[in-house]
């Protein structure tokens, strides 16, 4: 079993990642904890491994996609890591990924983090990007194996930066359906289709107000709230109109009375002449 | 003072409006409460009306573009509505609008609601568009002046349509601007450029993110909530990361709270394998 890549974790997102690295050529080992979610990487001719540590064995890169860091140190351990590099894909803290880090280093070998952001159905096709962040050697030994996967963005040695920045996006990326979810079961209480309206008018709306969030984003790194686009008591009032209206569709606006909350003390603290960017500043 | 188009409220999104109408060459008259948001479009050409009465009495269309339902009907009060079509484009609920309606249409108005989902500075441009509901026949007289301020869609006779339909958008835009400010915050906390945070990986990724909610809504429209992307354990444990996270970096999860207590909840009673639409149900 002497291949390129060895892939513990075969859940959505590990399948996609192996079935890409086989589709690329790669000669590619998996593993997975129960072990029928490998065979149809088998018929596609990937190598199975018996355990995590033979799996680990197999190949100089070895890439780690489960559920959590404590799964992932689970698996891993006793497995023999000197001269392999660990690129764990898991979802984790940036804490997590220093420590992790200490550990394969201690263990002698290279550690590399990232941070998907992209769906499994995304991986292999432009527009998924992979954070990855860990030793730089490493980083440069596989660069062009990973490129396969997705655009590889390194963002430098500290181990704890894809995390950071992968939570970061997902956080834009949750507040994101918070809002659709919200949006979608209003519009389902009067009946009408939720495909229809996300598809037709919410998606492009989307698209419109994230164009605006860089030219905050540079108020944000001035901590310059003057607004020309809408003031804060402008919004106070909407949002208002929207808890009212989701009440009176008899849908929970839950999801939304957080942002609802700081608009509104900072209005009552005396600054309803602000834009929205103003709100950052109740977030420290 | 016998113009086209009459606008009160000269605000951010008022003056927008006027300007804009005024390129596009129609006579316009104004009002504002502070009469001062009135001198930069006299100076393009605007009359500028003494009170909101007179105001209403010069065009057949008057437009109302001010912070709340109660200015506009402070406004409008004693006015002559006869023969008018008073146009509202200031945010209300459904409730409201429908309210509203039936007090123009007793003056012998007629009366449209709109929904503006653009900022002031998209008026006029490629990319605005206006909800509008009320009167059909005020719809069609008026459509081809309307067209110049944005693309207008036009939703149905109750006039409560356009705000439910303007609400649930910007429930949309509130969920994605609490991500970023939520995120901003974050990058913030690393001392790293928000804008280029932002400009760089949050954009391009809330484009993809967004692609993938026409799916959702169509798994919401047909309550099948199975996935093929990720499911809510997944989700569960990247939202636990993040709050640890950004207490860590001493910043406050507030705004993502709430979702993160659904999703909570929602695999707690054991539907962990479900995808994210599934959230919806907790919403209602
Ligand atoms: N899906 C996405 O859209 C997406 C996007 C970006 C990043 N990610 C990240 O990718 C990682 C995997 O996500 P996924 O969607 O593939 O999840 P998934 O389909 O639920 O798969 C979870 C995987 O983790 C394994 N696992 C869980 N606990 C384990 C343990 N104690 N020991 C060994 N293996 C264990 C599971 O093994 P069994 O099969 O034996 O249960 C399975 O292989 C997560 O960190 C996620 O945040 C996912
Ligand atoms: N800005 C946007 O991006 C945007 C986007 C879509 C929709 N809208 C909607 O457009 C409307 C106006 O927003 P804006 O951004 O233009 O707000 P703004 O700049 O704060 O202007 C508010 C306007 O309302 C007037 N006003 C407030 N209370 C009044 C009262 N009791 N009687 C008469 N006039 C009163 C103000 O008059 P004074 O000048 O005398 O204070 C001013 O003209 C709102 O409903 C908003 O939701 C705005």
């Amino acid at each position: 079993m002497a291949t390129d890549i060895s892939i513990l974790g075969l859940g959505l997102m590990g399948s996609a990642l192996a079935g890409t690295l086989l589709k690329a050529g790669h000669r590619v080992t998996v593993w997975n904890r129960s072990a029928a979610k490998a065979e149809p990487l088998a018929a596609q001719g990937a190598a199975v491994a018996a355990t995590a540590a033979e799996a680990v064995l197999a190949s100089p890169l070895v890439i780690v996609c489960v559920l959590d860091y404590a799964a992932t140190r689970q698996l891993l351990d006793g497995a023999d890591l000197a001269g392999r590099t660990v690129l764990n894909l898991t979802n984790g803290r940036p804490a997590e990924a220093r420590e992790t880090a200490a550990w394969v280093t201690g263990l002698g070998g290279d550690y590399l983090d990232g941070g998907i952001m992209a769906v499994p159905q995304m991986i292999g096709a432009p527009g998924a990007l992979i954070l990855y962040s860990g030793s730089p050697a490493a980083f440069d030994r596989h660069e062009p194996a990973l490129t396969a996967l997705a655009e590889p963005r390194y963002l430098g040695e500290d181990p704890g930066l894809a995390p950071l920045y992968d939570l970061a996006m997902l956080t834009g990326m949750y507040g994101q359906f918070a809002g659709f979810l919200s949006a979608a079961a209003l519009i389902a209480s009067e009946r009408r289709s939720v495909a229809e309206f996300t598809e037709s008018l919410l998606v492009p709306w989307l698209h419109a107000m994230a164009a605006i969030t860089p030219p905050m984003g540079t108020q944000i790194d001035a901590a310059d709230h003057a607004t020309d686009v809408a003031n804060l008591e402008v919004n106070r009032v909407a949002l208002a109109n929207l808890e009212t209206t989701f009440r009176e569709q008899g849908v929970r606006p839950d999801l939304l009375l957080p942002l609802k909350a700081i608009v509104d003390r900072r209005v009552a603290g005396g600054h309803g002449a602000e834009d929205l960017s103003a709100l950052v500043e109740e977030l420290r």
